[in-house]
């Protein structure tokens, strides 16, 4: 504020805050942070809730391979410190998305337990929302549509998640969905199910 | 779209585009990018704008140095090369948003024309609005809130822009903004102003 003594202007610096975008979207906004094998179903759920949450007038956004390693990201490969630094900027995009009352869907890998950890400390209690997207490597090796199961087993792709990368689990996910046996439509239910039952639909 | 194969659903994904995000919230999405001297007033400008916005039902957001250098930029610091990198990120950043049909307000000093070029690549004509926040470093000094040019002058920060690093300024702003004789309110007038001229307050 002292900027405006200069010119001699009465002027109170308003910043909208966070209840106040809540209102003007009409509900809240959270992170919905899909993790899970490559080939898991992540991205094509996320979309699909982000269709449908825009067909209800609700505002989301979705942050996928797609946008972020072709931009924000692209400076980062796969290794263990990379990965770390992707999800930590991934993360810090959310919360901006989401303190401006959206629906931040994030379809990434995310193997690592210490870095969605991080993220959600970035978040206040009941900002993030984390869902295991549950499908056995045979299910993911089995639909494989971009053929890079086939590659990291002939070795050609290294430090692959599931393969010759750890993936560890969420140990308290808020939302664990069958993507073994469930098809997207039902899952994608179950996820806006969610949003309703705790209130996230409404300001 | 390959992986619903393994599960039998027909299911067509389906992306939102950015139309569609504009009809939903009424209007476009664009970066207002301002750029200027520390203490110039961007800041204060953008949030005014931001709230001024809002106030009309139109969604926005301001990336600044509070929620910027303290989270998703945290790891860079003020070298040319941290500068550009720093600048580059919140060109991605800006672009989801956009993308997103929220009017992006950026206010960073954003000294070298090459940085603020190059995000001018990323996104399409129009979607890009540079604006000069234009003040002279002795106008500038004069409000100095934070002290830092009476520290720069004793040498206390090193590559301190219009001090002892260089500031470029635009060859062709959209639009500048004279605030060494105007007061907020004004300048924030100009660039609804702006908005509204050039059909951006619509969908």
């Amino acid at each position: 504020m002292t900027e405006q003594k200069a010119t001699n202007v009465t002027w109170h610096e308003h910043k909208v805050t966070k209840d106040e975008r809540s209102k003007l979207n009409g509900h809240k906004g959270a992170v919905l942070w899909f993790t899970g094998l490559s080939a898991c179903g992540k991205s094509t759920i996320a979309n699909a809730v982000d269709h449908r949450l825009s067909l209800a007038g609700k505002h989301s956004v979705v942050l996928d391979g797609d946008n972020i390693r072709m931009g924000l990201n692209k400076n980062l490969g796969f290794s263990a410190e990379d990965r770390a630094e992707n999800i930590r900027r991934i993360g810090e995009v959310a919360k901006l998305f989401a303190h401006n009352a959206n629906f931040t869907l994030t379809a990434f890998i995310s193997p690592y337990r210490a870095d969605r950890d991080a993220v959600r400390a970035l978040l206040q209690p009941g900002e993030f929302i984390e869902i295991l997207v549950d499908a056995t490597v045979e299910t993911c090796e089995q639909r494989d549509p971009k053929g890079l199961y086939k590659k990291a087993r002939a070795g050609e792709i290294k430090n692959f998640t599931g393969i010759s990368d750890p993936y560890e689990g969420p140990e308290k996910p808020e939302l664990v969905l069958d993507s073994n046996n469930k098809g997207i439509e039902e899952l994608t239910n179950e996820v806006i199910a969610y949003l309703e039952k705790n209130g996230y639909l409404n300001a």
